[in-house]
């Protein structure tokens, strides 16, 4: 039978991240590849503590049919934690727990693109938002560039003006995916404002703003805004554990309420064991102290890699992040990553992911790669940019 | 600010069910509006033993992302045991794990539906199916009646003939929901030739196929599928727990592999430690003592309902299903099943599901509800019934 399949399926594409994190558990490989936390990070003595005790106690909660809208303790404990933490929940608003921060993404996007539909992102940025923004907008991203600082407000407002139907901006503004970099305060302040004045939304993704190794904490843009503008999705993915699958939608009452009609028709709820564990954990243990320690191993990681980078061609310029797990190397243009991909492949299996991997638009960052360093050793960092730096050194010069 | 909702998000409503299952929590209720598996039956140590041994034995996979296809232990134990017990699953088939089943009938719908498509279901239907649905084709739904041996076959094909655009017939044809009654063999036989004769795909939605209490198996429809017809979805909540949130979908490996695109970018993976948690129970412990027990209570549990029913007015009628969680009652046309609701809450705080909540179309079935006898005890069961035999009486006889 031939399979009629919806439009859609043919606006978002494969994830190219996927299929090299396939080579990525091969023995031997090198790999800067994938955005995960290191396993070392996870709690799990305590993890193994709190599910047997949620097991021993009220198995029957744990284990039947919960609310859409989350575990309400998880709910209070996330509540407390961005309210008093990051001012980042206030009254008005309301949370949904989600089965990750992916699910807000695309709960959200599900609850307000129409097809055709313009939204405003970073590019580059985190492809699985983009695919699920396409899967409902058919396609219609507007991507702005990024410097040091984050989104360019100049090209922002450009967009603003220009694009009609724009319903949200989504942006990743802190250790951004891909980049690393994040969005300055007064760049912050600036997109609100912009936000307000062309009457779009902001939806802040952020599920690496409590992993910062240097330089000070830049409050989210959540914590500034008076208006119901900005929705913020959170993860536990980067301070407790992805593979949970535990994440949270923080926004105006009314438009969580709605996003959690998507998430009710989509999944029912998130695991309640899973919501459970987290809520124990935020409440009963030292989650502060925890995320200074992944801070630290992290941070000791990046610093090797930077320091590692310092022997790469100069005419090869990459960010200095001060937190979350990316770093991003752009060669000179005409040079193509996938190439030096093949390159370092052969001469040492290093793994990296290719620009075009996060670009809005076909062909674009060709130029680039993006290394993790929270999953590599200090050795593997070492021995794997030590080979990069020598295939890019012959790239260059070839 | 006015928040600018997606068309779609007008297509599907509240769900009336969630309201009243928040009185349901109340004390002194006695509730058969639940469609939940009874906490008793939960495998709670078994859970125990397999979380604490996966967390010693292998914690970073556990707790790492995971690809979207699911726990490759999982994917095969299903696999085999659909395979071997069913025919259920052949060559050219492959398996998506999903949150739960609903996650299953969602994205299959996202896969395949644009705006304004038409899918077929039985009428009455399950209501957070029928909303994923609406939520991807604009509401086009076109109800089927369904009489003791489920959905009408002649209706059935004089909607296949009418209508324009069927993408595919969404049915549960074990043990319905809400009606309780299963599609018979030679209608299974049926509904696949006439999917066949018009190009129209079948959802099989069973999450209850394996708990019959009384009279004989009857194959799935995807058994009998030699065309790639038939996609199935099955779900772990019903003979495990529901809510750690495990089901899959099984069809034609391209269908599948499109569906698990549409996966992937809503949840990214489901909980690998409750999709590990399944894969060890049913590869290590006694699956199917299991299920038998909880047929064992379950078949009680509806005899005493049956039993006590039969003091019921001669003028309503209800469904003898032979497995599952429900049955279905009608009075007599022009009477209201919501003023039977008031009644029987205000005589002894029963509650029970209005026939709307299953309804395709608006004030359909409203002098129908349904009864759900796993989550009571046999003594409610006899107390609730007989105040609701009281007031149907009263209210038929005023």
């Amino acid at each position: 039978m031939e399979y009629p399949y919806a439009d859609r399926m043919s606006a978002f594409g494969r994830s190219p991240i996927r299929e090299v994190l396939k080579m990525a558990s091969q023995p031997g490989v090198i790999s800067f590849a994938a955005g995960s936390p290191n396993p070392s990070t996870y709690p799990v003595k305590e993890m193994r503590e709190i599910l047997c005790r949620l097991l021993d106690e009220q198995p029957a909660r744990m284990l039947q049919y919960g609310v859409s809208e989350g575990y309400p303790p998880l709910q209070e404990a996330l509540k407390k934690r961005m309210r008093e933490k990051y001012q980042s929940f206030s009254d008005g608003d309301g949370i949904l727990i989600t089965s990750g921060a992916q699910q807000a993404i695309e709960a959200f996007a599900k609850t307000f693109l129409n097809e055709g539909d313009g939204v405003i992102c970073e590019n580059p940025s985190f492809i699985s938002s983009l695919n699920a923004i396409r899967s409902y907008n058919g396609g219609r991203l507007i991507g702005i560039p990024v410097d040091d600082e984050g989104m360019r407000m100049e090209y922002l407002e450009d967009a603003l003006k220009r694009e009609k139907n724009i319903k949200f901006i989504y942006t990743i503004p802190t250790f951004q995916n891909p980049t690393g970099v994040t969005l300055s305060l007064q760049r912050r302040k600036q997109m609100l404002e912009l936000a307000k004045k062309y009457n779009v939304m902001i939806l802040e993704d952020s599920p690496y703003f409590e992993l910062r190794y240097s330089g000070e904490y830049v409050p989210t843009i959540k914590s500034m805004d008076q208006d119901g503008i900005v929705t913020f999705a959170g993860s536990l993915s980067k301070i407790l554990a992805p593979g949970i699958r535990v994440g949270f939608l923080i926004g105006p009452d009314e438009v969580v309420k709605k996003v959690t009609k998507c998430k009710q028709i989509s999944d029912v709820h998130t695991s309640t064991l899973m919501q459970a564990m987290c809520s124990e954990y935020l409440t009963g243990y030292d989650v502060d102290g925890h995320i200074n320690m992944i801070c630290d191993q992290y941070r000791a990681s990046r610093d090797v890699m930077l320091e590692a980078l310092g022997g790469i061609d100069e005419r090869v310029r990459y960010t200095h992040p001060e937190g979350g797990l990316f770093l991003w190397a752009e060669m000179p243009k005409g040079y193509v990553a996938e190439k030096l991909l093949d390159r370092i492949l052969a001469a040492g299996k290093v793994l990296m992911i290719s620009g075009p991997a996060f670009a809005v638009g076909e062909g674009e960052f060709s130029n680039c790669f993006r290394l993790n360093f929270s999953m590599p050793t200090h050795e593997q960092i070492h021995q794997g940019v030590d080979i990069i730096n020598r295939c890019v050194r012959a790239y260059l010069d070839e």
